[in-house]
């Protein structure tokens, strides 16, 4: 059976927002968030744009599907982003209590995983789906800034 | 010599926040960002509010600041807040480089020290200044919806 809506499916629709985030100059991560196979937030990286380092990609989707929702809780929601989740990302979705985290790039330096932060019980983790092109676009980002100095 | 703008001075500013927030049936926690003696932000916990579990006082101090400033890095403030800040907020206050934090009361189960969140290096850490006001004014809030419900 085909199954259009699959993790593949949505983390294609994060890389997207990543996509937009490098054309704007910022450190390409993208994010959506899912309920019963639709998107209810999309979002990326708007740290330089706002000026404000809590514009991490997540936290805008978190505040997007709660609005969508009209509730504050995304128990029954998906988060997808291209990169693993901060330490304030990770916290956020503590609160939010979502359902699932799904990411594709590894951040072993300020990633939750070896910061041990502590997610909600009930979100389940799902790593490295679209792995490659969710890293190839950060190094591609990167590259490009230090050519540009 | 007399100081006026010492470290309780400011907490009773976050103090007067988090009266606020209490008048709106919010959790009441409040938060100011000080530089160079002055206030440049001030928020109280809006989560109910905004239907929103980003929305605490940290979060929205740091975004005004930041504001503010016309940057993202907040490395010579102080945020002062009533109650230890969450993962969420320490993870922010990372991001921020913010050179002190100075909290009221302590969060035992949600704050960032028991969960040993790692904090900026730059960042010190003062805790327990007007500890006794900032818990109490969670208790009555408390109590008044445990009477309410």
């Amino acid at each position: 059976m085909i199954q259009p809506f699959d993790d593949f499916y949505f983390m294609k629709k994060a890389l997207q927002e990543a996509e937009f985030a490098f054309d704007k100059g910022e450190i390409p991560v993208g994010a959506v968030i899912v309920l019963n196979d639709k998107i209810i937030a999309r979002a990326h990286n708007l740290t330089e744009t706002l000026n404000d380092v809590t514009a991490h990609a997540e936290m805008q989707a978190f505040t997007a599907a709660a609005d969508f929702l009209g509730g504050k809780y995304l128990k029954n929601c998906t988060l997808y982003v291209t990169l693993e989740p901060c330490q304030m990302c990770a916290g956020a979705s503590y609160w939010t209590q979502i359902g699932r985290i799904v990411y594709g790039a590894s951040e072993p330096e300020r990633g939750f995983v070896n910061l041990k932060i502590t997610l909600h019980p009930k979100t389940k983790v799902i790593s490295g789906v679209l792995e490659n092109k969710c890293s190839q676009i950060l190094k591609r980002f990167f590259i490009q800034k230090r050519n540009l100095n």
